[in-house]
């Protein structure tokens, strides 16, 4: 989108547009060695399902750099792996890389593996370009079917931000915005990183009109009819159609089901793990309390400025699960479909079992 | 409780603890005009639904000091009764209190105002500790049931901070922790206000464990089985059992319905609008973007400084309502009963119609 890839090769050297930093400073940041993206990851430097996969790829590529033995292949997929445990797209893009390069000699291994990231990058930006355009048949519909501005509600940040290019969950309002459908977007703050703000900062680039709201807000929004489609990205989506997305979708979900409000969710492939059924088999990551404790804002001066919450004990849950009951259906770059394993056999028979 | 009163008279003078101050600073603000206490209620320094109550026939009290004419006595129930619309109980309290005053003498006002708002407060302060009483045996009969610490799950604040004294929603943890039950809090921040952290503050000064949370956090508790109870207040309390609390308490609701987790309203007499059946009648209040937007901590130094969000355009709606079907059971001062107007009627005959 306007603001550019969200990660960046130059000449070899491999260049992030560093999140925590947004949206009050737009920096990019040269990353050089495996250790310097775990840590971009685990810090959500960079963040977003798509993104982070992409990110593990070039980590892997930049450890073999100076070492393609066998044992820095696998200590760098380990380090990089461990980084972020919920989304399935990070673990997956590093072990088939792994898989591929295990079979190539150690001296083509950096350059197969820079290459391989590039590809997995640019095909990531494809199928956002496609969800984007499955999706936003859903936001023309309503559109039609109202005759004015369409309102969605949106958590956390699901956009370009959160993956290579053009997003997943706003990848349709993109879409629909370029063909001039009116549409409005509720954005939930997303507590305690406040992903929102990302989600505005977007927002905001691509002149898409919006709202930042409190994540309390939208079962009231919801019950008054100002909501006429939520649309949420997903870490990790089950076989059988479960997903687990940011902490609070699960909440979002329900007040959307209770008021016939249509819950879609942005799955690319690349976020489906096809070895489990049950949204309670994912792996929620606890983070720390610093992330609900300390929060960053501009003081009088426009000077980004950190102030501490009072509270002595926080917990940090990052994801939770909607059961698939809860999801009117899947935004996959192959179409829509329900959320279920009849669902996603139908678009994806090779993975039918 | 330890923090004393939330609104105390001393030889005339009222005084009340500048919530807008906590949990940075203890202090109280010494209150001399009608116009006063209706900017207190109006930015918070006081708020509650049974707080603002009490507030609000001291600032009618306080006008008829220098003017007790049947014009004065209009103007200033007019003034404090719009300072803030869904808790019933402020224009309950005014009503109240004014139709009482136009049977008495403009010589004799002040003195009868003045000791109706110190019997209010005193009433509300009893009746909270009933429902302390009554509200303790669902946390009791947990125990025994698990053997083990009781995870209740508490929005906003309905604490001594809230009411004169004890609290409504957290009056039966106070009572039960004070027995020795072993009980664990989890206190969902509740942005956009943050009055999570005057729940921390309160919890903190009677010893009773708690861990703060973000309001996207109590669905995936509860989906784990750590949430072994719910217990909220509320603004407004329809005749069919209705409520109305801070925004987000229907999130919570719906959850806590989704996962067999019960869902208990600590409800006084005085919160109830018997005129009304429905939810969608209770007029819905809108507050400020700056209140998303302004942040209050503390800075690296220790000191109190607010920092600000960076998104152009915000929406704040205060309160949203949850439909009885989704509230386990009332608690009020004469004890628990189910959310309906049966349940109400059983309670309180009186307003059987």
């Amino acid at each position: 989108m306007n603001g550019g890839r969200t990660i960046q090769t130059k000449g070899g050297v491999v260049e992030i547009l560093d999140q925590t930093l947004l949206p009050f400073e737009t920096t990019f940041r040269r990353i050089e060695t495996a250790e310097q993206m775990a840590e971009a990851i685990r810090v959500m430097r960079v963040r977003g399902a798509p993104l982070i996969g992409v990110a593990g790829a070039f980590g892997v590529a930049l450890a073999l750099k100076s070492d393609a033995s066998d044992a820095n292949l696998a200590r760098a997929c380990e380090l990089l792996g461990a980084t972020r445990p919920t989304a399935v797209n990070l673990r997956r893009r590093i072990d088939e890389l792994r898989r591929e390069l295990t079979t190539v000699r150690p001296a083509e291994r950096f350059t197969r593996a820079y290459a391989r990231a590039q590809a997995i990058s640019d095909e990531e930006a494809t199928l956002s370009r496609r969800i984007g355009e499955h999706g936003a048949e859903l936001i023309r519909a309503a559109h039609r079917r109202t005759g004015r501005a369409v309102n969605v509600l949106t958590h956390c940040n699901a956009g370009w931000l959160a993956t290579v290019d053009w997003g997943t969950a706003l990848a349709p309002i993109y879409v629909a915005h370029g063909e001039g459908v009116p549409v409005h977007v509720w954005v939930d703050e997303t507590r305690p990183r406040n992903q929102g703000y990302l989600t505005a900062y977007e927002l905001s680039q691509e002149r898409v009109p919006h709202t930042v709201i409190a994540d309390n807000t939208g079962g009231h929004l919801m019950q008054h009819g100002r909501v006429d489609l939520c649309i949420v990205g997903t870490d990790r989506t089950t076989a059988a159609g479960d997903v687990c997305n940011k902490v609070g979708t699960y909440l979002k979900a329900l007040a959307a089901h209770d008021n016939g409000v249509p819950f879609y969710v942005a799955a690319p492939e690349s976020s489906i793990d096809w070895s489990i059924s049950h949204g309670r088999e994912i792996p929620i990551e606890e983070r720390g309390a610093e992330e609900l404790e300390r929060i960053r804002g501009l003081d009088a001066s426009g000077q980004v400025l950190e102030v501490r919450l009072p509270a002595s004990a926080f917990a940090n849950f990052a994801f939770d699960v909607t059961p698939a009951r809860l999801v009117t259906g899947l935004i996959t770059e192959r179409g829509l479909c329900p959320a279920s394993r009849e669902g996603l056999r139908s678009l994806f028979p090779e993975h039918a079992r």
